[in-house]
């Protein structure tokens, strides 16, 4: 049967339930979801509600460390101070004490001259990834990033119908030959993680930064810096950003879901004005604007409680977990190589040859322990050797526990 | 100058500040911007903060009748007993508790047969807008919506450079000559308010609905039913929606933002769950899920609080205003015809032969009462004639004030 009404030809077969006739519905979709890649998230963070499971393949910052207590207090004030202000619309580019909040650390801790309008509140920084890729992409244009590049990134982007090239991460950053040749392309703008990558914790040094703008200056291609994880550092210093050197060139996302509480879902765009225009249309589209409640919980916060100490608490946490990570690696499984990280929440490790991530996914969840397999953070196809490692959510005993199980699995993978 | 390394021609002027060469990017944005209309949204909500306005213009639900205490009370229990949960991330489709209650008051309200996996929670029903779009649009698509039609959902779909055929409303519901004949076309979908439509107020009789689905019926193209308004009927008795005739090929969006709080950000698609699959994917890939915090505390205050009893409370509230501002309009501008709602937030009103509704827009605020010119309901450039005016924010005093106002304004901008 055909469809009657419709310009586009569809067929809807008809079936026959229980002696009635019933049409099935052929939804016309749009192309765009044919280019969706299959969606791990959802599924990460299912697999890390499961007790029995020790994970490492989700991306959760470690939920003891979230002070709720502090959260408590700023949300009772804002709720007793200014409830129904708090609680009603409010326009789309955000709470200005907070922006100011955001700019004002900006110029101590980065020496930027960042100011209150050139920040966006989102809800999150995924949804800066959603929004960057809407005002930028026509179907068929170029974009680049990291190979691996950072999941979440490659499905936001996915869905505005780009060509995607990537660009191999070393130990150091970016691989400059190949950055340059990307780069002759004249893609849109080159989305990269220079602090504490996801998934591979790599940190790009600052002569490689330096180089990305030096070969970016006289295009026009927008450096899209992601910066979920620069307040992490385990030495406490801030790198210097690629916005440093190409500030009308470069926009840096931000979020206070790593530092404070994601389940607030408040982030940032800073983004030169003329790109921040576009930005706040989209985002007005997209859903008026980010949840007012929280962000005058957060400001409350920020304003009353100390976030250099929060975060000096948090990363030194994740920096005895990350040590002991990779001497267990080293110790349990010395042919596995594994970046080693200057920050952030994630490493990755390189399988011995003819091992699968696949497999040592299927088998590390029989076996009780979960790592994320490397495909989904490739555009290409690759990624099979690979496994990504989280060190933020565990605890030290379930790490200590948790890579004795890994490194049994990929034993038994070995001989088998 | 030629950008050197694109592909595309770019042309970069160079100029002198100071004696420095300063290279000006062009920024090389998507040409979905170009058809974005001109926002109004944003605009809206700073004019509604001049105390000195009377503002009809905005579309804020009232402010004394969000339940701020109950919400205090909610979130000091959630962060008690829940907190670190209701503050870490959390999965895309939302709070199962919440859906499920969702879920509950369709089959209890509606005699629907909704079950929670056909709910997705969202930052607002703004959101369903643009991710409905993205799932649904290619670029040169059809879309149909009513004429005139919520701004919102303009500026959400025109992103996705759709081509959208309007059908006028009267005031029974849709023009069923026209819809049929926009049908016709096989749009991707049809988007409407069948509840006290914004702007009109208009709510489609029975019948309209009937035939609107019996139009649908044998055609691929999918209902898209806002429901904002539905549950603040003055006569508090809900209306049987287009989807109880064709479950399967209607959508419904629903908000807690007309009553509980829009600051929250919390709205909901209830879909067929082949859609549904579809919409996860691409909220998703928005910005990985929805405020959980708020989600937590939602669904304590709906535990804890006597829904109905407080719907009731604002019904009583818009009705009164209602009727105050349509008395008034009658009494002090006999010659101006407007709509008579039956329930929701706004009314138009046609101005008399001659006069712009810009012009009663910028007289308006000169008189300190601000209406909102029809002009951003329409994707035709027409509205030129009409006003629409929000009676849900004000007090009685202001619309008893503001009509005044605004009935000066009227009769000077006749006098010419």
């Amino acid at each position: 049967m055909k469809c009657t009404d419709c310009t586009l030809l569809v067929y809807i077969p008809i079936r026959r339930i229980r002696n009635k006739r019933v049409r099935t519905l052929q939804y016309r979709f749009a192309t765009r979801l044919s280019l969706a890649p299959v969606s791990f998230l959802d599924e990460l963070f299912r697999l890390s509600a499961d007790p029995s499971i020790i994970s490492f393949a989700g991306g959760l910052p470690s939920t003891p460390l979230i002070d709720t207590e502090g959260i408590a207090r700023a949300a009772g004030w804002v709720l007793e101070e200014d409830g129904s202000a708090a609680l009603q619309y409010t326009t789309t580019d955000g709470y200005l004490p907070l922006r100011e909040y955001i700019a004002e650390r900006y110029r101590t801790r980065l020496g930027s001259r960042a100011t209150a309008d050139e920040i966006q509140l989102v809800n999150g920084s995924q949804q800066c990834l959603d929004i960057f890729a809407k005002i930028f992409l026509n179907p068929g244009d170029n974009l680049g990033m990291e190979r691996p590049g950072y999941l979440g990134a490659i499905e936001a982007f996915s869905l505005y119908e780009p060509f995607i090239s990537a660009v191999p991460l070393n130990n150091d950053g970016l691989d400059l030959a190949v950055f340059e040749r990307v780069i002759k392309k004249g893609p849109k703008f080159f989305y990269g993680i220079p602090n504490s990558q996801n998934p591979s914790g790599v940190t790009y040094s600052q002569e490689n930064r330096k180089a990305v703008a030096e070969i970016l200056e006289s295009t026009c291609t927008v450096f899209y810096e992601d910066d979920a994880f620069g307040e992490l550092f385990f030495d406490g210093k801030p790198r210097l950003p690629v916005k440093k050197y190409l500030p009308d060139q470069t926009v840096i996302s931000g979020s206070f879901s790593k530092i404070i509480a994601p389940g607030m879902r408040i982030g940032w765009m800073y983004a030169p004005k003329d790109i921040l225009r576009q930005f706040n249309i989209a985002k007005q589209a997209a859903d008026l604007h980010t949840n007012f409640f929280c962000q005058k919980i957060l400001h409350r916060y920020l304003m009353t409680n100390d976030l250099d100490t929060h975060i000096h608490n948090i990363v030194s946490v994740y920096r005895k977990n990350c040590h002991l990570m990779c001497g267990l690696l080293d110790d349990l499984l010395p042919e596995l190589e594994h970046t080693t990280p200057e920050g952030g929440m994630f490493l990755v490790a390189k399988l011995p040859e003819g091992l699968s991530a696949r497999t040592v996914f299927s088998e590390g969840i029989r076996a009780k322990v979960a790592v994320l397999p490397g495909l989904p953070f490739y555009t290409d196809g690759g990624g099979d050797e690979i496994i990504r490692l989280n060190f933020s959510a565990a605890s030290e005993d379930q790490i200590h526990e948790g890579l004795h199980r890994l490194a049994r699995v990929i034993k038994d993978c070995q001989r088998g």
